[in-house]
């Protein structure tokens, strides 16, 4: 088989680039080591930032999303039993975030991409990289039990933490950078109908609690417990009463209902710099994991394919180089920004119980400073709907 | 002898709170264990806040302050090699901050103190609180061996971490937090021209330096060294060399000249909640303690007694005990915020050796925001020249 760009992974960064990629007349083969089932219906993020929204609507996968999704111009955050709105859409002039599930977003691309003609490869085993430092690069996998061979001018590493592309690029040549938080999430799926209209990040002295949602019918919460618990420890009593403890109000009760799913997250940060070696490009979790407090990792991923779409037009359009050449340096200094977003909300709204009661004051003055300034909570919004795409 | 309101401390808040007061009609006498000679000798900060020039030219003592103080507009950040100006002025709508060194303030305190015939016990010893929780509290000390009395309608305790005012609360009434940094600041003053219009904070991998100034002929400038460190093994070409090395661009060369000063110190972070216990009133390092990297310390005591003298204004003057009863919430929230503010500089800017490679990215991830970012950048400047006193 040849191909212009060999992509690994149907991921939202895999999807989307041969989605943008095909909107320029580029050919590309999608290769992905689970099924179309599998991708469709696995429960992850589900904050889109304006940029990522309005990329989805412009270049046409936007419809159900815009049909479905529901915008918020607003979260709440509340500490010390007050509840405060940031008014993200007035704090940077118009902009909002629209909460649609990751898995959505991937059955949209799917769809978008099969209506297109591409060819996606599901099920496919024992991906290689091959000859990455030379123009030709290859990828060779097993579909049904048959090797196969892609020939291809570039490689997109879009095969997340685990997949072989970022291993493919020598140890002396990628710098790793990793950090553990000593949080995890319990989520929740319950049969409820939505408790408020806009998101609500609960600083409280017993934990972290998060109230977002899905669906008219299906709410999303999420509870700090240690990293290290059990699912089995925790009934849907227990889950119900730590969760109003740590967010209801005077005036205020979380609506509950049916758990039908609840599961144990831990939270990390991970970079990987050099993005590029030879004719392999990464993008998304295969280069960056971010905690999800901060809702980031779906819209870095995107970026990416975003900038480096842009980079492989201006190859292949204008034959110039420049942009391929600084994908990673263009994407890498976004990504920390994120990274440091994302450790920040996670450090200001978990309780550390390891910290002192000084830390936990300094994390309450913050809380407060954000609250009660209005550039400290512009600063805050501007990062939450997202920054712009800087090159 | 006898008084409205008994002061602790001829430092900047103790010295400031008797002017206050005198300006309302409220009678004050000031005990302090130190020589005048030595109070208007003792090298500490240099920054003051817009809101603390304001009130000292708004009270009459600025006018050397207004002549010989230098305004100014701006501090530049540095890292990776480059300088990045954060234009306080500009962001804050006009604002900025006067380098005077502190024991300027304090000669200029006295002085106007002394002129107006207030009562100042310089080297005064044993200074005792009494009867604290009574409507008549009353200060035992000796001075020239001469045991003396003073009954009052309240105390103030400006006495600083050591004096006896803060240890005069039962511990079971007040809360402490303590928090030690691990970074030192070696500081000296140099006999050289300026070599930088605005202060230079550099955060370069060596460790953190800060370029301050004193007057047209002498130079005040830092070096973050370890706290443990003896003032022994620096001489002053290891001094000149580390100063260069962390500060000096291609274009551009610290002055450097003799060295008339040099001394080390460690950095830490105290605050004891509750300022206020019977007719006992605590301002300024009686209370809280800041790294200097903020430059809040003096500010935070101006700031204090401003708060004080109001209360105590309408106590003598209307009736009212409203402000007195709420003086420790309105300044504990804004000291919380110092704290924070002081603690996020410190961290931002110092190099942490037992960080690891993903903190110190997250690090200058933070100082590229604020130097990229107009609304993180605003939120710094907006908390150099200082927060309004809210109440």
């Amino acid at each position: 088989m040849r191909t212009q760009v060999g992509i690994i992974g149907a991921g939202p960064a895999g999807l989307m680039l041969s989605h943008l990629l095909h909107l320029q007349g580029i050919d590309s083969i999608v290769l992905e080591n689970r099924s179309r089932k599998e991708i469709e219906g696995t429960i992850r993020a589900g904050v889109l930032e304006q940029g990522t929204v309005e990329l989805l609507k412009g270049t046409g996968v936007g419809e159900r999303l815009v049909k479905e999704g529901s915008v918020h111009h607003g979260i709440e955050l509340q500490f010390n039993g007050r509840r405060h709105r940031i008014n993200m859409n007035e704090l940077t002039g118009g902009k909002s975030i629209t909460v649609y599930a990751q898995h959505e977003v991937i059955k949209d691309l799917v769809a978008s991409r099969l209506h297109d003609g591409a060819q996606i490869y599901f099920d496919v085993r024992d991906v290689r990289l091959l000859d990455i430092e030379t123009s030709s690069p290859k990828i060779r996998f097993r579909k049904d039990g048959v090797e196969e061979e892609i020939e291809c001018d570039f490689i997109a590493g879009c095969d997340g933490y685990h997949g072989p592309s970022r291993k493919s690029i020598p140890e002396s040549e990628r710098k790793e950078f990793k950090h553990t938080y000593p949080f995890g999430w319990l989520g929740i799926l319950a049969e409820a109908p939505p408790s408020n209209p806009e998101l609500i990040y609960s600083n409280h002295e017993s934990g972290f609690a998060l109230i977002s949602t899905r669906s008219i019918d299906i709410q999303r919460y999420y509870l700090q417990v240690d990293p290290s618990e059990h699912i089995e420890n925790w009934s849907d009593d227990r889950i119900w009463t730590e969760l109003h403890k740590r967010v209801d109000l005077k005036d205020w009760k979380l609506n509950d209902g049916p758990i039908i799913q609840k599961n144990i997250v831990s939270m990390r940060s991970f970079i990987c710099e050099t993005m590029q070696y030879g004719r392999l490009y990464l993008a998304g979790d295969a280069t960056h994991i971010v905690p999800p407090t901060g809702a980031k990792g779906l819209n870095l991923a995107i970026a990416d394919v975003q900038v480096l779409s842009n980079a492989m037009k201006k190859y292949y359009h204008e034959q110039q180089t420049e942009l391929l050449t600084r994908y990673s340096e263009i994407c890498t200094r976004r990504v920390w920004k994120a990274q440091r977003f994302s450790a920040w909300m996670t450090r200001m709204l978990h309780r550390n119980f390891e910290h002192s009661p000084f830390e936990y004051g300094l994390q309450l003055a913050e809380l407060d400073l954000v609250t009660s300034s209005q550039s400290a909570a512009k600063s805050l919004a501007e990062q939450y709907v997202g920054l712009p795409l800087e090159y």
